[in-house]
């Protein structure tokens, strides 16, 4: 993109590209869009260029960004107290563990935090280590974890690649994903057998007891949204049970009311006595990501090793004061405005329904997937074929086309691979996010073209 | 500890006994203070009492708690802006990055930014072995570079213990301690010389061209702050010249000020010609901890290697604003109210003389070591043999009685198996840091007890 022609905004976009190495970046490449406001659902460009952000960043802005009451209580809890050593105990760490457990399944009392999901998932993997004596993994294809070591080792996907030495006991199965099926599956319910057989068997052959941690989206996120069949965590929970694996689910992104649930994992239990996880593993959503902050779930069976002995892991901002009062806010706010509702509700009466319209009508769309505001559109190049429209891994030049014309005309759409993902914030409404999606449906004429 | 009578803080006290897994902590015995206010260099727990912090908390509140200043610029910042996806520019990480690659050595001016300094070690680590192709690591025994899988293993410390399952190449040397040399020294220079030799003999015999990188902290700090003699950072530099070995100076502890310095590596190089690590990591005193951050700076020499190639790593928060903008405020506050030379001026004056005084006359005070605001205490149960006053990962009746006595005189210390450390917020002044010492000398009657 050109650099923008605004002078503060130029003199940030040297800055950066001369002192900061970006995320999954070649510095010499580097050609970020600066932005200069954020409000609302919109942020606005160096050249002030209004942009809807169908991205919510990178899943994270939940309620929005810069929302009012979250901003004056990071305000106000700066002035009351920033930080604290995680041994002493303060009122907003203390607020946000009951708060965050009370979203959880029945039983899931204790909260270890952290700083974001990557840590989140370190410690629930090396928790669930701890509790079962046990070293290795299973974790999903097509899933992403994070960026330090063992959640690096754990993500199934491209990410991984170059940051994998074979040495820390991660092994990847395949999760149900029917539209490319690894089972020659035809239904749901086929894919949905098959995959649980699948993950039976391959617990078989790699050695049932040695096992100590599964961990799974509880919908897997970047890698595509695909939503899993409805009874598909049962069936994972029952073969943990059966093997003595400490299941962890990973709401990292799908949680706080990303999917029009609470949490993602939700909409596969009937009721509170239903199947449970061991751990939950969350972040983004809890704050919005206002303040890095992240953490694990603990279930009563699991905390019970930690009782009497220590657990082997911290962090200086675990349970920092800042991000917890930010915690705070969010998840009043998001119950007191039913926030978690409106997704829902968006997602069946709106976002879905006018997908499904747009899938129909264009050709370069394979299929379209979600709930809540947490959608995919599988972009190929023949729909008989099935061949994405951008490599596994890679971009294309249609895909890059489609997201300029979707920018052009003022929306910001995430894409990874083959796929556009629709993720707005939450709070956004009926009409925006219509008018977000009249966009989508103009850009898909270009991304038309390139359909063979 | 007594739990508060205070209705309000007990209330926060139950609440986080029944809700928080607090870091390297057994629930059923977490006995935490509850703080409910903070200010400058002081702390008050739940029934009101007030505390003179000799901690730092973990050692990162180098510029006090709550300075209004500090407090201030998050609240003008959190109106602005609190996140934004780090692929998109924003003015605070732009400049948070010039700052910080201002205080490091020349040639070093790019940033990778985490949210704090277990993350930078990973990240540090990961550039490394993408520069080099290769994998081995060397760190020192007694050090500490954080929790997550590649940097607990790097550590040297029995926090390591319960999560090595030997598998990511970590290689441990001696670094230099004169007081506990593993080389038989006698003076200062032949433990440098001698640990050299070591260094250069280990990687010798574990395969000079399969280290990928070399960590070490420019002082060592929870570990028992032993400064390294004058040459010996220079002699480590030379050595992994020689084998083509990426140097990382972790600064996590040590820098923004800690050691008098801006880093204290700068303690250790002759002008800015002199020696330049590769990658320094840091966090804490970026911006006290008042907001999750840390990061990696970077050398040109190895940034180059990220110019066409992408770096294969990233966060949610990386260079988040609301973070970055609090490091702005806090380098700039450095800088305009001189607490960089504050410290070195203190730890000149007042903190060596008097721990020196303090070491003469108490018997069970073994070694007192240290500069700026960064001081260590090891307590002997015998000055001649040596023997620690609490067992190597464990703790004492006699530091903890010690401990207790300084904080029923209103002083909280910093404990570490057989040490106490001296690190007060940087901007204590002198007569808060007599009134501290004073109460140090006191309470090290009680450990005088112990003595042999």
């Amino acid at each position: 993109m050109p650099a923008p022609q605004n002078a503060e905004a130029r003199e940030v976009y040297e800055k950066e590209r001369a002192h900061v190495l970006a995320p999954w970046t070649a510095w010499g490449k580097h050609d970020p869009m600066v932005v200069t406001k954020s409000e609302g659902v919109y942020l606005w460009d160096g050249d002030d260029n209004k942009l809807l952000d169908f991205t919510s960043q990178l899943v994270n802005t939940n309620i929005g960004h810069q929302h009012p009451v979250v901003v004056k209580a990071i305000q106000d809890q700066a002035a009351e107290m920033c930080t604290i050593n995680p041994a002493h105990a303060n009122a907003a760490r203390a607020e946000a563990a009951r708060l965050i457990s009370s979203i959880a399944p029945e039983g899931m009392n204790r909260v270890f935090f952290t700083m974001a999901g990557t840590e989140a998932v370190e410690h629930a993997i090396r928790m669930a280590r701890r509790h079962t004596g046990r070293v290795k993994t299973l974790s999903a294809f097509r899933s992403y974890h994070g960026a330090t070591t063992t959640s690096m080792n754990l993500t199934g996907d491209t990410r991984r690649w170059a940051n994998d030495y074979g040495n820390t006991g991660a092994v990847h199965f395949h999760a149900p994903f029917l539209y490319r099926s690894q089972f020659y599956a035809e239904t749901e319910e086929q894919e949905c057998e098959r995959a649980l057989q699948h993950l039976d068997d391959l617990i078989a052959l790699e050695g049932p007891d040695h096992f100590a941690a599964l961990i799974i989206e509880s919908i897997p996120g970047t890698v595509g949204i695909m939503v899993p069949p409805a009874d598909y965590l049962r069936g994972v929970r029952e073969i943990c049970d059966k093997y003595g694996i400490v299941m962890i689910c990973d709401e990292v992104m799908s949680g706080f009311g990303r999917a029009g649930t609470w949490l993602a994992l939700d909409n596969f239990r009937n009721g509170p006595d239903d199947w449970t996880p061991d751990l939950i593993t969350f972040a983004k959503g809890s704050n919005s990501g206002y303040i890095p902050l992240g953490g694990v779930i603990i279930h009563d069976r699991i905390a019970e090793s930690f009782k009497d002995t220590p657990y082997t892991g911290g962090l200086t901002y675990a349970g920092h004061p800042l991000a917890c009062g930010s915690a705070v806010a969010t998840i009043n706010l998001m119950r007191d405005e039913g926030i978690v509702e409106h997704a829902k509700k968006l997602g069946e009466e709106v976002i879905g329904p006018r997908l499904r319209e747009i899938a129909e009508k264009h050709p370069s769309v394979g299929e379209v997937r979600g709930l809540g505001c947490f959608w995919a559109l599988e972009l190929v190049k023949n729909q008989e074929t099935r061949e994405p429209l951008a490599p596994y891994g890679g971009s294309s030049e249609a895909m890059a086309k489609a997201m300029g014309a979707a920018k052009a005309e003022g929306v910001l759409l995430f894409m990874n691979y083959n796929r556009f993902h629709v993720v707005p914030p939450l709070v956004i409404t009926e009409e925006q996010v219509r008018e977000g999606l009249d966009v989508l449906d103009r850009a898909l004429d270009v991304a038309d073209g390139y359909v063979d």
